[in-house]
């Protein structure tokens, strides 16, 4: 299941410091389509309580309690974070449980953080 | 110009770890939609552009020949970038020159970070 490194389907992500030089297209959306994904705060919150579960793992039938949402529903915003490599689906028996991708969340914040000094510096 | 911390309008974003402790549905509502901001590739290569530009600052002037957009189009992102707290705009004599606010940018980058190394030892 692990990969070489993030990825958002068959595009691979690149280190891009958004802040330090221009992105070009591609770049962009594959990056944009990743802050999409969690640009939604049903999302935003089922990656948060995947991350923080209890050993960095969780399966549908530890979210759907946080939400006034039918379980196809949540299932839709899993798929849509799983298709965006941002968190990654595993079948255990009956459940399939989900875990963040580090890989990926880290290479959103690095790509966020680096122009910071140059920014703040400027 | 300047406002106590990360603001989206009148919502204060406070540091959400989102991988440490589940978000609740303010604090994820507010997050998201600054990720859905910058989840659109016109609007992180702007981003982009802008924080890269020389003096860390740009006006639209030197933001259009970028893109196969109309002008408008151009500032219609400008504006949502701006409503979301991830840049700032000044004018001065003709032009309004935009900068990216790195309060914000440092609160996006360490909502996702932190809970990392949760995720990577867990």
């Amino acid at each position: 299941m692990s990969k070489q490194g993030p990825s958002v389907g068959d595009e691979v992500l690149c280190c891009s410091p958004v802040v330090r030089e221009p992105l070009d297209a591609e770049q962009a959306g594959t990056l944009a389509r990743v802050f999409k994904a969690i640009g939604e705060p049903v999302r935003l919150r089922l990656l948060s309580l995947i991350a923080s579960h209890a050993g960095g793992e969780a399966c549908v039938c530890d979210l759907t309690g946080a939400f006034e949402l039918s379980g196809p529903t949540i299932s839709h915003h899993l798929k849509v974070l799983r298709e965006a490599g941002v968190i990654e689906g595993e079948r255990r028996g009956t459940w399939i449980y989900y875990r963040v991708r580090p890989d990926t969340l880290r290479l959103l914040s690095d790509s966020l953080a680096p122009a910071l000094d140059v920014a703040e510096t400027a």
